[in-house]
């Protein structure tokens, strides 16, 4: 087994922070995206989506998308758990990591990636194109984003993480969001304190260090 | 266990196709989104995100989430499979289903939210706001959208369905995929000759009428 990684892309550092939580080694190959390495052999074969990471199997087996590269893991090393153990316990969680992603992660990743001046020409995820960066995507990420975090806000207040009251991937997921949230200066300390409490426990895990 | 369910949702067709697919009964109650019965209780603690569907086990324990819901029915009734027998297909088809959801789907969805005269007012899924419908959502959607189709064209190609040789939750994502595409007519027929082929059988299925 092999993870193809580009150290400083934010869905690498995802499924290296799951890595180091789990506390399994995987061997690294660099596939660095910035030049373009992902566009060719043998990385535009192994993943035609040319995004990082993708993790190769020792059948050569190639599965992209950082979610489900640590669901594979998580079934070869299921403890400690960050999916569930129980069926109630995965459903809760997915939920969890979904409304995460879909309301908090996508916005901010788009409003990032039409912000960002390193992403002028490269704005969907994987490609380069004369696509150019959009300021509504920004301000609706934005908004978009606040409005995510106004909901995830009453839920922090009465559990210790993202799920409930044990770690899962959901918490991790959200690391990424919060950090976004503060690049783009959204007052999280101050309008979202239990999110705010959240975020500042979680960034002393050693694994926001891989 | 019951599905709360709004007849017209697309999400809740999603939920409704599979389990039609799985060929189980789940009992359904209604919850009208269009007239905001989802702020109403008990609606309103059931699923604070306010978005339909939502499954309520025995206990009380609610999971929303069209996709969590359908993983958590999957457990309960393991055949026929759609999300893999193996870890190694259910990575596969958990690679395709995020694909298929995060490039295809959310652009999709948010072109139309942001188009539609219906969806004023409420862009944003689960909410009443006066966040107005940005035309630059709709052309950046329709970009993100065909470049998904290129990228999913070649799979189609040399593929039965989205994940491989066998019919997975990828497929009845996809489906709405195609639909939304239709519906902006982006000339999926002509230009993307494989997934109009894909689309075309997959729209004689039972299921669809769900």
């Amino acid at each position: 087994m092999k993870l193809y990684d580009f150290e400083p892309a934010a869905n690498s550092k995802r499924v290296r922070m799951f890595i180091s939580e789990k506390g399994i080694e995987v061997p690294i190959v660099q596939c660095n995206v910035r030049d373009g390495e992902q566009f060719q052999e043998p990385f535009n074969t192994m993943n035609p989506f040319h995004c990082v990471p993708f993790l190769e199997l020792d059948d050569g087996t190639v599965i992209s998308e950082s979610i489900s590269i640590c669901r594979y893991l998580e079934e070869q090393y299921p403890e400690p758990s960050f999916f569930g153990t129980t069926a109630e316990e995965r459903g809760i969680i997915d939920m969890w990591n979904r409304r995460v992603e879909l309301d908090g992660f996508m916005p901010a990743l788009h409003a990032s990636r039409n912000h960002i001046p390193l992403f002028e020409g490269r704005v969907v995820p994987g490609t380069r194109t004369s696509l150019p960066q959009l300021p509504e995507m920004v301000q609706r990420g934005k908004e978009m984003l606040d409005i995510f975090l106004g909901r995830l806000e009453p839920q922090l207040a009465t559990n210790e993480f993202i799920a409930g009251p044990k770690i899962s991937i959901a918490d991790i997921t959200c690391y990424f969001v919060i950090n976004m949230a503060n690049n783009f200066k959204m007052d999280v300390e101050t309008k979202y304190p239990s999110i705010a409490r959240w975020h500042k426990a979680f960034c002393k895990r050693p694994s926001t260090e891989a």
